[in-house]
């Protein structure tokens, strides 16, 4: 061919400004979408070449996978943390998201911290309380380092009520705390009389009524239940109406067999009845169970958690063990409940995007178009959206079936050097929090983890490979 | 144009052999399906033609399609069928479908009437069940004729306790009887021991669980709580997962304030949750409270029930009052279970198409995905199939959205014109009965109600208006 007689054929890859030059004058011209590895990040660049078609990585990853995969998580009941949660010593309180010092938290997570003081008894007000989580005398470590989860501030010390989520073949045990509900609620910061008598009531009425239930139920599977709430327009985060439903009709008939005292079974299935989300905590149990059996693979590029904060956004790896890899927390462009705006929330807050992590959630969202209804979608955003999470997990998950895809299983298990590679960053369904204590929720929305936990994430593991 | 010079643009229209030849000819066709109104019979052609935009037709139409729209159904509780039901003398027994004599009935509803007469105790065994039902002792007669409905044989006789759903505006009542679960069941024409002894424990212990549990709650919108479940992957016809858990929800915790005994309680709560088509039953009523708002406009081609007895599928339209337009019931040809075909199956039988009638159902299969996908469909199926409804409907039901469809409402009030004229068949989702009594259900599947009788039902509607 002779460019100068004939008609050029031209493909133009990266900026458009070329392409459109050659549009301009005349010429056809096919444009193909493409920006540099990791954002231009030059380490993660050098990493991924590296670490993409490792033989080393791809086994790590297929190990991690399955390990995922073949993880049961069994709901064996309830306890208090301090007699069931590992390493939960007497004055240490556990908080949602990476290692986070008491003066860099943010504003529900300290408010919720206060909460978690008074209601231990440690203090005598919220002022003292502060006094006392700024002396040092308490230990804060995150939920994710005691094989625990909580959604938004994530706080949990001793004194409370937990959920036990075994996995069925080695034994490990996860934990979460109990949903209050909504408004008034210490995971939002906020700690006045009633939040802690809420919280007394579920140590004191309602987990006793579950010990008695379970005793007469014996222990639960959770995944089948998770699999028929993504049946039932639930992607199980940030809708959890019909799993809260389907656990109330397997909990209750136990409940009345059981020796739990009348009074209390009522005002226990009142409680639940009244809560959209009161499995939420379940969901995000479960979903830690089965991630903490992809951990710790060597090589691995499977994400093992995504946790925040309210100041960072951190992930974990199964090739690099508890480490974490962080940047600054988003704020959620979500939709405002009235009277709020952006300005008023809180950065990106909680334990829960462990459900994106195992598949749920946002990589759910075609179970749930609700969620992206709300602000502003249609079903097939919300089934696009899915699908474009399969670009960056290692597989589907078969016991998460999505209906409006046909049944296909959930993409899962997100691939640390896809995210890097393609720039398509896991999408999480969430709650906002006001950026005060004790304001509450005000709004919901859809977001994205950032980009840089994962060029880090790349990084760190490529310098524990070898080179092919 | 001069057509033997210049190539003809052809439009063809009805019988494709003729576009064929000119195809085949080399000239250029367009092919456009068509068929005669009402598949050819004329008398329903002339009544189309009298009925189709005639403005009195079209304003009775608006006026029941409001009243189904405007229909608030509620769910006042339950009680003993002679106590409530308008007409239930003491030796009547009500059947589904249209009305037919003991010797025409299908196998599963003789087998049902054994069952009833030997529960009210009017015979000591089946044999002399068998002899007292010939005899001509027992009057016969539609639910639908006492305001009431009952899946399959539908069989409700004096002592049976039953739903009590009111219209809110109106005060009118209709009536269901209880879903009894699966297997060996009355409805399907099962009457041993175990079956009689499930209707007495509905009489003597559910029931008055029931009374104290609605004492406590009071009446119950239904509308709201059918919503829900078609958010949550019910159609509320073959599917109601959903619905009868979040019915679970709504009862549990009155059951528990009320003053029912804790071990009736127990059993109900049970019995309850372990039969995901509890709610059918809930579901048939309120449908039927719906539309027995829109009866009697005159001059309305609007259909305000669809049954069958398993001999004969009938309607029944507002604009002809209590009328039934009736031709053979379809035998299904669903999915069987291992075992069954079609020739062991009863035809079509229930008064459950009173879903579809009220936009439900087979009209709402895109809020169920998973229905299609049991007789081998896809979820972009279920669309279709809820799409093409609207070909033969006056209009959407805003109380009741589909999800997948963006949220619009279901296809609703089947306007008996156009299913005539279109040759559009309603679509049923429906279980399939043993043609023999009391071997239960051998599959389910998706059926269409006969044309021939929306050609009557035209026909019939037309001597009623006159010519505009």
């Amino acid at each position: 061919m002779t460019p100068l007689t004939e008609t050029p054929q031209v493909l133009n890859v990266g900026l458009p400004g070329f392409a459109d030059a050659i549009g301009r004058a005349g010429g056809t011209v096919r444009h193909i979408e493409w920006s540099p590895p990791a954002s231009g990040d030059l380490a993660a660049g050098r990493a991924l070449a590296r670490l993409v078609n490792h033989p080393a990585v791809e086994a790590a990853n297929r190990s991690a996978f399955a390990a995922y995969l073949a993880a049961t998580p069994v709901l064996e009941g309830a306890g208090i943390a301090r007699d069931v949660i590992p390493g939960m010593d007497a004055r240490r309180i556990l908080h949602a998201g990476p290692p986070i010092a008491w003066a860099r938290m943010c504003g529900p997570m300290q408010g919720a911290i206060v909460g978690a003081i008074l209601f231990e008894g440690w203090a005598d007000d919220a002022d003292d309380a502060r006094r006392l989580a700024g002396s040092g005398d308490i230990a804060f470590t995150p939920c994710h380092h005691h094989g625990a989860v909580g959604p938004m501030a994530g706080v949990i010390s001793p004194s409370m009520p937990v959920w036990i989520v075994r996995e069925a073949a080695s034994g490990r045990r996860c934990f979460s705390n109990f949903n209050e509900g909504l408004g008034k609620v210490l995971r939002f910061g906020a700690n006045g009389p009633e939040v802690i008598a809420r919280l007394r009531w579920m140590a004191e009425r309602l987990r006793p009524v579950l010990d008695a239930t379970f005793a007469e139920l014996g222990p639960l599977e959770l995944k089948p239940l998770m699999a028929q709430a993504l049946h039932m327009g639930d992607e199980i985060h940030n809708r959890n109406a019909a799993a809260t439903s389907l656990l109330l009709r397997r909990l209750l008939p136990a409940m009345l067999r059981s020796s739990a005292p009348r009074d209390a079974m009522t005002e226990a299935a009142a409680f639940i009845a009244g809560n959209d989300h009161f499995f939420l905590n379940l969901s995000m149990a479960a979903s830690k169970t089965m991630l903490d059996a992809a951990r710790n693979v060597p090589g691995s590029s499977m994400v093992t958690a995504m946790a925040r904060n309210g100041v960072e956004f951190g992930i974990q790896m199964s090739g690099t063990g508890d480490g974490w890899f962080t940047a600054p927390a988003p704020v959620v462009n979500g939709l405002y409940f009235p009277g709020y705006a952006i300005a008023d929330a809180a950065p990106d807050l909680g334990d829960s995007a462990i459900t994106e992590t195992a598949g749920l959630g946002g990589f759910a969202m075609a179970a749930a178009p609700a969620i992206v209804s709300f602000v502003g979608g249609t079903a097939a955003d919300a089934i696009a959206s899915t699908a474009s999470m399969a670009a960056i997990t290692l597989g589907r998950n078969g016991a998460f079936t999505l209906p409006a895809m046909d049944f296909s299983g959930t993409p899962a298990g997100i691939d640390a050097r896809k995210v890097a590679d393609t720039g398509i960053a896991p999408v999480i369904n969430t709650g906002i929090a006001h950026r005060e204590a004790g304001v509450g929720q005000i709004g919901a929305g859809i977001t994205r983890a950032p980009l840089a936990c994962f060029a880090q994430a790349v990084t760190a593991l490529a310098a524990t490979v070898a080179e092919d």
